[in-house]
This record gives C-alpha cells, structure tokens and sequence, in this order.
C-alpha cells in the first residue's frame, strides 16, 4: 500500500467480521495500538501448521521491524519472505454485565499481514537496533553500549512492510439485554493497567551509577 | 498424551530452540503460566496465510477451551477441526544491561498445539460457560444471571485436547560481556504488572447495588 493512504483497504483478511463496529482502519489509530505495545505475536506457518512467538517489534513509517538472534528459527523463516501475522493485544478492562452472556472485556488489538525482508545493510541494522533499544526505554540507546560489529552480524534484522492491517478496539460499559438491568447484580468495568514498578538494580552495578533521569522519568509515566 | 505424564514429550514442534535452558516441559509449569493469562492469540492458517485473533480461554484439565459467537470466523474455524497454536504471554519486567545487545524482558509465554472439537452437550456448553465467567472474576458466576438455553445456542465452545505444549521463562538480571561491568552504565531490571484499577460501577447501576465481595477480593489481590 502507498504511505500517502490514510486508511488500510479492507479486504476479507483484515476486516473485522464479528461486531464489524469495532473495527478500525485508520492507519494512524492502528500504528499507536502498535506503538504501545512492548511486544508482539509472531504467527507464521511452517508445513500447514501454525506457529506463534512473542518478540519485540519496532515501527518504522509502513514498515514493521523485528530482530533476534541469527539462530533463531522465527527470524530465519521470516527472513525466507514467508507470510506473516504480526499481533498485539492490550487488555484494558473486565466487563461485568448482569448476565453471564454479556460478559466481554475493554481492549485494544492489532493485526499486521506481510512478508519479511532481510535487512543487510550495517547501518540499517545499527539503526533498526537503535529503534528497538529506545522502544524499550526511550533515551536508552544514548546511554548504553553500541553493538559492535560482531554483534550486529549475530543479529538478524527483518523489516516487514505492512501490506494489510487492521484492529478491533471495545471500550465502554457493560451492554445488558433490556430486561436485565432490573436484575440485583452489580455490574461495570475493572479497568487493567499495565503498571512499571521501581527499578531495581543490578546486584554487579558498580557504586555511584544513578538511575539516569530518562529512566525514572519513564516509570514514573507508567507507574 | 496421556493426562498420567507430569512433562509434555519435547518434539521439533514444541522445542524451544533459542536459548534452550529458558524452556519448559513441566505440564504444571506451563498450566500454571496459561491459567495466569486472561487472555490468549490463537494462530491459524487459512489458505497458507497466518492469521492470529485475541480471545479468552480457560482449561479443563488436558483441554484448553474456546468460546464466542455462533457466527466467529475464528470459532468456526476452530471448531472444523484444523491445527491451532494457542500462546499467551506475560510481560514481567524491562532488562536493561550495559550493553544494547544484551537489552532483554522477563517474561513467561507459552504456547499449546491442538485441534478443536465442537462441544455440543447444552450442559457441558453451560459448564464451560462458567469457566469462563469464573476465569474472568472468580465468583462471578453464581452472581450474574446464567445463559438461556437461546444464548447457549448462539454461543459456539470448542475444546482443544493439548497434544503439545511449551513454556519459554526468562527471570533475573541482565547478564553482560565481562569487559562491560566497568561502564558506567546504569543496569538492573523495570519489573512489570498487570494492575487492576478500583471498579467503574455502570452508569445505569440500579441504587444500593454495591461490590460484591468475591469481586472487592478480586481486585484488591491484583491492585
């Protein structure tokens, strides 16, 4: 797809057939689904059987990024230029309606179809390494050691250009049958946060290393 | 397999390969891991293409069991028998080593091979209906108004016997090259958590309905 599309076309892998409401195209609100997520599932299909991984992912523009280690057989096969489904799901919420059926949870999830490409370059993968560094704390990449070219090489960088995406969002309150809201049963919404807790430092960590302000500032904001 | 086998058989398709000392067969273990999560992403293959969609589960002993409308893709698929790959993950804690290239996360995922089978019986349906309802808030099911023989109809369970199963666990520190523990970088581990926020009563709560207790204990277990 072109990078100038707002919206993802919708085709029968992407649509959203069940509660098609919930369904969301827009590139932007399915790139920011993608964006908090600390992690992915990488499903992928070898001999007609599914297989899922979880691993970190990157975004870079209409490109999809993971890495691992030049032995892992995930990266190897996405390297292959396989189909792949790339998944994340936040989970924001229990919903309790008065009856059993109506039961469903808050959540945000996104799918992304494509297929892998090997990413050569040095200085690409240097950069894909940088993203994925400061994905996991943003300002990371500054602070701590560069790979060396050794390491760059045990890497395995696969950028994924998204042909197809889409996502499914419920937010809200529980939705009962009419009859049910004279029912005696409490019902709402448990809201779900993921939550950072202190850090906690390494036993080796020489004296006189602070958490460097970057670092605290990002827990805080997730705290 | 055998529900007398205490270890699931490592075979090619359940094997952790990257980083084999980080897997685990113990059927315990990798129970203990699915029944933590509140949700799973159930991979499938439609056509040769991957697809992956977020659902709740819950198990029966060697079962892992789905549910969701008469009218799921997902569920209709599952229920026709094809391959499934059912994987959870949790997200424990941000790893920041010395170096970018030993960055890591703490996690425990898991990941269960099967096939679906549709369960039919209207009161095994019913039973695992409260699985589900009790998976989402333990207690619930008694309190909320149970399923009517027509949302029983609407409603499609399918259970998925547990041929293969692994868990992959990584726990601890960073672990740095030698020459590294000199720099004076900040190292240690952001612990993560699920967090459950006080509970949203629903705007249309009928007066003096307050929080059960079973969901007060609930929430305050997981705050």
């Amino acid at each position: 797809m072109s990078s100038f599309e707002k919206t993802f076309k919708k085709t029968p892998q992407n649509s959203v057939a069940r509660i098609p409401k919930r369904g969301v195209y827009d590139k932007q609100e399915v790139y920011d689904i993608l964006d908090a997520a600390l992690i992915c599932t990488v499903s992928f299909v070898v001999d007609g059987q599914p297989f899922a991984i979880p691993t970190i992912h990157a975004r870079h523009d209409d490109k999809l990024l993971l890495h691992g280690s030049s032995k892992s057989r995930l990266m190897m096969h996405a390297a292959e230029g396989h189909d792949l489904c790339v998944s994340v799901t936040h989970l924001d919420g229990l919903v309790l309606a008065r009856s059993s059926f109506h039961h469903s949870m808050n959540y945000r999830s996104a799918v992304v179809f494509g297929k892998g490409q090997l990413v050569e370059a040095e200085s690409e993968k240097n950069d894909a390494l940088a993203m994925f560094t400061d994905k996991l704390v943003p300002g990371r990449w500054d602070d701590a050691r560069k790979p060396t070219s050794q390491e760059l090489k045990a890497t395995l960088v696969v950028s994924i250009p998204i042909d197809s995406a889409s996502a499914k969002v419920r937010t809200g309150g529980p939705v009962d049958d009419d009859e049910d809201y004279a029912l005696d049963v409490w019902a709402g919404v448990v809201p779900i946060q993921q939550t950072f807790l202190p850090a906690e430092a390494d036993d080796k960590l020489s004296d006189g290393i602070a958490i460097p302000e970057y670092l605290r500032e990002y827990i805080d904001n997730n705290s």
